[in-house]
């Protein structure tokens, strides 16, 4: 199986001009399984998201980019007009996928900009524009995790251990990932890291994506599931926690899977620095703190159903948020691609990445 | 399949006299099949007890004292010294199944106090004698919960949520629980209460087991993962968490199923009381505190391949162990069948329960 995998893995990629089509890794069927699945419709591009065959807040936004390209095909010959009253649905459309992770609505707003932009005397085919604008986002992803782990790479030593939660890796990403961005650039330092992978539950991110892209890299893991996190910690394993985020609001509140929050809280109680890695495109401006984020609840089967194999009593009451926030007080640093943000605050944040 | 399920369902029961046979509830199997296992040899028990078919800290104990009955019918004719040497090895035999539930060397020790205290010139059968303790030992158990119950549901008020992880219930013990028994003994009373069970990875007790007995007991049950009790903590849904124990030292550390010391550290940090329910013969004389617990490592499998199906990469290194101990100063009561231990300290404790 494994040697049908190229050597570097691409989440999401487009291939093709205008005409071309959308081409993703099915997350669902990693790691025994590497399979590409191939969006030729907008409605292929929200059921990927939907079903989290794509994931992760920067590659959620990278396909919701390109699946405007794929919505907007059938109205390319439309009067300005029309062209921008269809955009503005397909925009709803691919925002209704799913509801947390604000890079979707970031990518999507910039998609809508970038064909508002455009004059009415624009020589350009509007696809063009539009596949240009999304190739950009995609381009500009890529040199944002690289910024990003050079930029926390100084957080973490020789020899330490580190524990992650969910993946941040290259599969939530272009290509490099953020939180674990980070732990390659320093391993490309020549420093040596012991990662300890949370399982996360319910659909096991951790066990089945970062594992694997560890794996890949040569960088020693040790999978644990997500109630071993504190023994962990409490046996001295651990120096640092690192994960990504889905939404930050202004004053450095953070959404993120469901788990970080305790993690959080965790690391606190140890004297452990807990850090957060995203693109500065995970901020939202318009919340002024993690109160307004919405959470995201999904199907009781991901808990009762989540491994083919029916695990809890029929008829059983299931609580499922996707997502928690975890206060900025519980965060050392913040790893974006223009600075660290440390100590996390919203004077801070403003002072460092300036609002928008 | 539920029709099948007698109403008062026996977590371990012995059939026969003398030349009888334990019949197990086959625990690995609920809560889609209700299968009960006969046990006509020690081996039988040893397997499981190590296979987990029948678990919980007191159902263990029992089992291993009817083992013991088992162990010693074909050495039923030897001489007295014959006799009791073949008892030390089925003693010895028995402990190996499991490492870190001190009830079940409890239960071991029993059984071998009351051989050795039976003169030479007893008439008694010695089989009839063994037996009689483990009946004693069994019913014992039955008292020893319902006190439990007793104590421990005025710490619970009407309308409250409660948390608990793993399964303290009646499956775990004879019949009717520990800290299940609290929760039923409330209800009893007229308190209405709403439990978060958390599921319990890797094993699934809670979901398997707990939402299955709260499900027949008629007590609303929500089911959650392990990674979500934080977020249930800090959306005030939970008023209080519950939990058994394996080992509990001198002091109050307490050795429970993983993910309980964690539990602790975050019902610590929202201000909410945790507490332990456990007959007196999980405390450890020998152990100061918890620092001598032994933690049983159990198997990778247990993690990667939980549910019948591989979710991580093939060779990924991982971490299981079964336990943690939870210090003392994070457990707000201590409910034993003769009193309620509060606050948690070694001196209180020694006053209360007069060592051994």
């Amino acid at each position: 199986m494994d040697a049908e995998i190229p050597k570097k893995v691409e989440s999401v990629r487009w291939v093709g001009d205008t005409s071309g089509r959308l081409v993703l890794v099915d997350q669902t069927r990693l790691p025994l399984e590497f399979v590409e699945r191939t969006c030729e419709e907008v409605s292929d591009v929200w059921e990927a998201i939907r079903a989290l065959r794509v994931r992760g807040a920067p590659a959620i936004g990278i396909a919701a980019a390109y699946g405007v390209c794929l919505g907007m095909r059938p109205h390319v010959a439309a009067p300005r007009r029309a062209f921008l009253e269809s955009l503005d649905s397909v925009h709803a459309y691919l925002a209704s996928s799913r509801p947390t992770a604000v890079n979707l609505f970031w990518a999507l707003d910039r998609m809508r900009d970038a064909a508002r932009r455009m004059p009415d005397t624009e020589p350009l085919d509007p696809l063009r524009r539009l596949l240009d604008e999304a190739t950009a986002i995609h381009a500009e992803d890529r040199e944002t995790c690289r910024a990003i782990g050079r930029n926390g790479a100084s957080l973490f030593a020789d020899g330490q251990g580190v524990l992650t939660h969910c993946n941040a890796g290259g599969l939530a990403t272009s290509e490099y990932g953020t939180a674990l961005a980070v732990l390659f650039t320093a391993q490309d330092q020549g420093k040596r890291l012991r990662v300890f992978v949370d399982e996360t539950r319910p659909l096991l991110q951790g066990a089945r994506l970062t594992a694997w892209e560890l794996g890949r890299r040569g960088i020693p893991a040790t999978l644990i599931c997500d109630s071993m996190a504190a023994q962990v910690m409490r046996e001295r394993k651990v120096h640092a926690v690192i994960v990504g985020a889905d939404r930050i609001a202004a004053n450095g509140d953070t959404a993120n899977k469901i788990g970080t929050y305790g993690l959080a809280v965790l690391a606190h109680a140890h004297g452990i620095p807990f850090h957060v890695a995203a693109p500065c495109s995970t901020f939202d401006w318009d919340l002024p703190d993690g109160d307004g984020i919405p959470i995201e609840e999904r199907a009781a089967e991901e808990i009762t159903e989540g491994f083919g194999r029916r695990t809890a009593p029929y008829g059983v009451d299931v609580y499922n948020p996707a997502f928690d926030v975890t206060p900025a007080r519980f965060i050392s640093a913040i790893v974006t691609e223009r600075a660290v943000i440390q100590p996390v605050t919203a004077e801070r944040i403003a002072r460092v990445l300036g609002s928008r």
